[in-house]
């Protein structure tokens, strides 16, 4: 058949993981952790499915996750939330993204997104007949330059797409990012969606700035986040979206036709997780900063170039110094060479800046970062 | 905000769960057991979760799963798929759903739906751009008139939506209809999407006319499944798409950033559990047809008139001869004053013709049937 989306292959996680399976290399490409969740979390689902919970949730979660996570955006970030009518339980981030756009991006809308941007939401922005506006961010630094931003402004605005902390670059949002976006579109319809998945892993000692925390953007805002990145669990497939009543009703009217719910007993073993041990979240940026660390110190002798990640689990490297093939080509020699996988940084471009950049996932064990990073610094 | 989906509300499924809990009336709307599936399987679920089997499944699917439902579609139907091209698991059947009408469904375009029809399709027609055609059929036999077909097809007519056994009547096609329909594409463009959710739910000694048994259709057609309806277990949400390489590839474009993958533990659990007992799907229509034989015997003196069901599990009821209400308003007067909640048909149809007509599910305990009849008889 023709093709509704002829730019689109398949994903560049998918082909980087199965090219590192069939060479045996190490993956820190696709970013999941090789480690497991807490115990208390991982034997919670056996016991629902046990006691029969095996049939349809409610469509917009269960009622005890959609409180817990009610209090939790409470206890995190000060914003009351109402669980009935503001949280909505999705079948991991990217349901809650794609039915966020669908829900209110149509024909002709405008929908601003920064490049590198993660790769799910321009098709979504193109199957619901909208135009990506892409804003590239330049690195090293990938700041938004709010200039820019104001500037690409149209009256067909429907939406600005958010990211922080920032997959792929590692870069965060800071509170004068904040202050310039609340200044841009007070007075205007702009409609906000903060994909904020990696909400708990920041670094040196920095506050996530959620959208949770500024109630003149909260407003406006879907608030996107996973329990994959936070447990350990993506597999899981659990993610959801927090927005204002008549935002959440436009959400759900999508929900209940993409996939109506998701797994029952695995909601319900979020909830007691999240109720029993709230400070879980807590631990994160110490446990992943120490992960960051590890495999940065490894990295100093090779020929790499980088300064560490602000938020999430992935660290970007400049390979300058080694190669001068394009970033989609070197990740290729890098698997055959050094036997690591990782994400190219142009594929998240709708037109790639001058750079060599490349992303490598630090959510590994010790001794899988000690290996890749002593591979990396053979070549 | 305004709304892209002025004519949907929270869907019918959850509205009836809803009142009927609030009214602690038998639960006989949304479409579920009320029993559990088979221990072998729910209990596999823990092992892989204790395993690891926590992270990213594969977007297509666990190719296990994908294996074992490919020697499923030639064991009962004859048809030799490609696991690797041709099948994809999805977050439930309503995600295959979305994605296959997605993928190829564009602006403009016309798609056949036969009312009564399973709520699900026309939004996701309608958020592509794309023009739901809707054909009536007429109770009390529901059947396709071909020649009313043949002329609601238009040069625009992109797909036809099939769902047999059919949501919510309960009706099954024939092999004659699948021959008019064979007739009637022949030559054309046109493609199928066939909602086969309740494969293994016929009665009384048919045979499934499954679209995977007629290659000149399969070869154009998405044939959508769910593990929900067959292993008890609709919480789990995981359903499959079966369709030739270059339509499973246009679907998994779409599947990979709606939802990118299903539950991993559940999906190697399934995989295990397709294997070990490939029969479990032949004890259906018997254990089925059982149930729907003691709810009918139940309600015979009752005063609502209505013959058996030829599939699912769902059992269709004219109560002309108690209300005058509209079906909408009956079905809640029944859960006031019988204490039992039911569907009403007419909301699955863009111009409901004039019936009265409720529909009940009775993928139930004996119990539960025999207290529900017992009810209804007393109105
Ligand atoms: C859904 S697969 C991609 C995982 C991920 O978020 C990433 O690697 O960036
Ligand atoms: C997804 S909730 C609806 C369940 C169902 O298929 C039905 O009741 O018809």
């Amino acid at each position: 058949p023709d093709t509704k989306l002829p730019q689109v292959g398949t994903t560049i996680f998918t082909r980087m993981s199965a090219f590192a399976q069939a060479h045996q290399a190490i993956n820190l490409s696709q970013g999941f952790p090789d480690f497991d969740g807490p115990q208390a979390l991982l034997s919670r689902v056996d016991h629902y499915i046990r006691q029969g919970a095996n049939q349809y949730a409610p469509m917009s979660g269960v009622p005890g996750l959609r409180t817990a996570i009610a209090a939790k955006v409470e206890r995190c970030y000060g914003r009351m939330v109402d669980a009935e009518t503001e949280v909505t339980v999705t079948s991991g981030a990217t349901e809650a993204l794609f039915a966020a756009i669908s829900a209110v991006v149509r024909p002709g809308d405008e929908v601003l997104v920064f490049d590198p941007a993660y790769d799910s939401y321009d098709p979504a922005i193109t199957l619901n007949g909208g135009k990506a506006v892409h804003i590239p961010l330049q690195p090293p630094a990938f700041e938004i330059d709010w200039e820019q931003v104001r500037q690409a402004i149209s009256p067909n605005t429907r939406m600005i797409i958010l990211n922080t902390p920032h997959n792929p670059t590692g870069q965060t949002l800071a509170a004068a990012d904040m202050q310039e976006l609340s200044d841009l579109v007070a007075g205007t319809d702009i409609l906000l969606l903060a994909d904020e998945v990696y909400e708990h892993i920041v670094f040196d000692g920095a506050e996530h700035q959620s959208i949770n925390r500024y109630p003149a953007l909260a407003e406006r805002s879907f608030v996107v986040s996973s329990f994959g990145k936070t447990y350990h669990t993506t597999g899981w497939k659990i993610g959801y979206c927090v927005a204002p009543a008549p935002l959440t009703a436009e959400l759900r009217k999508i929900h209940q036709y993409l996939t109506f719910s998701t797994s029952t007993p695995m909601q319900l073993a979020l909830a007691d997780y999240l109720n029993d041990d709230p400070q879980h979240d807590q631990a994160l940026p110490a446990f992943y900063q120490a992960k960051r660390d590890r495999f940065n110190a490894g990295m100093e002798k090779s020929r790499f170039q980088f300064t560490p990640a602000a938020g999430t689990y992935f660290q970007v490297m400049d390979y300058s110094a080694i190669s001068e093939l394009p970033d989609t080509e070197f990740v290729l020699w890098l698997i055959e060479q050094a036997g690591v996988a990782a994400i190219p940084l142009s594929v998240f471009y709708q037109q790639p800046p001058e750079m060599r950049l490349v992303r490598f996932c630090f959510a590994k064990s010790e001794t899988t970062l000690d290996q890749a990073a002593e591979r990396l610094c053979r070549i």
